[in-house]
């Protein structure tokens, strides 16, 4: 059970739009930038379209922005988009094998219940930090040194 | 991402075993109870052995039982059990690619730092539900119905 590597390409990628401010970055750039597989990151790239958490314009001068203020993307949507909608945890309901149909399984089995109080505490988590709080973490100039390796990079 | 099957094998089995005190329960009984698959569900009994959750005893009349009180076995252990030791989101560090070695990456990656507060949180909450937790949450009854399920099954 793990995290796919995308989140973190997709978090550094919010993280950077969020830097440069109003410039589009191509896909070339960003794995030029993190020495990533532009084919794998491309995919990434998309689900955050698709998602409505970056825009893509197509073409010379195009690349992807922020779709929102960096303020209104949380990690819990960038996780989402990356990894999909489903639960950590799958309850399969094994506690109904092999027994008589009972209105007690009308009730959420516990063990579904108990894990999923801790995935709600994952998810409220990653609601409750957005990209401007990881500009708002990063060390300082860490914005500024990003401008300047993305122009050294389009120049 | 998903938390595999066997979290929920094994945590309906640690129930199991507190609902039925002193009984040694072998896998094939486990299997029979749940319909679940024998050898896949013994080697997830026996991953609970590995990490001190259960203890086994071989032959006839032997099995499986909880190592410890139930209160002292919490949703934590058994997910570290099943799953292993590894984080949710594993951090490669792109944030040092395609740059110079700098002071300031000494410092945790702000990315990971905000999914591990997530994680943490997921942690906390698994590390503070007990199996004892969930007899306690079960339906009334439901102890006693599965003693009555498994006194069927060994006669």
């Amino acid at each position: 059970m793990r995290i796919g590597e995308g989140v973190e390409w997709g978090l550094h990628c919010c993280l950077t739009l969020a830097w440069l401010g109003e410039q589009p970055v191509a896909t070339a750039k960003f794995a030029t930038l993190f020495e990533l597989p532009p084919a794998y990151l491309k995919k990434r790239l998309q689900a955050l379209v698709r998602a409505g958490i970056l825009t893509s314009t197509p073409g010379a001068g195009g690349g992807f922005l922020l779709a929102r203020a960096p303020e209104r993307i949380t990690l819990m949507d960038v996780v989402s988009a990356l990894e999909g909608p489903d639960e950590l945890f799958r309850c399969t309901e094994i506690r109904q094998n092999g027994v008589e149909p009972s209105p007690e399984f009308a009730l959420p089995c516990g063990v579904a219940t108990a894990m999923r109080r801790a995935e709600l505490a994952w998810r409220r988590e990653l609601a409750a930090q957005t990209v401007a709080d990881l500009v708002a973490a990063a060390p300082p100039g860490a914005a500024a040194r990003m401008r300047q390796r993305y122009a050294r990079l389009v120049t």
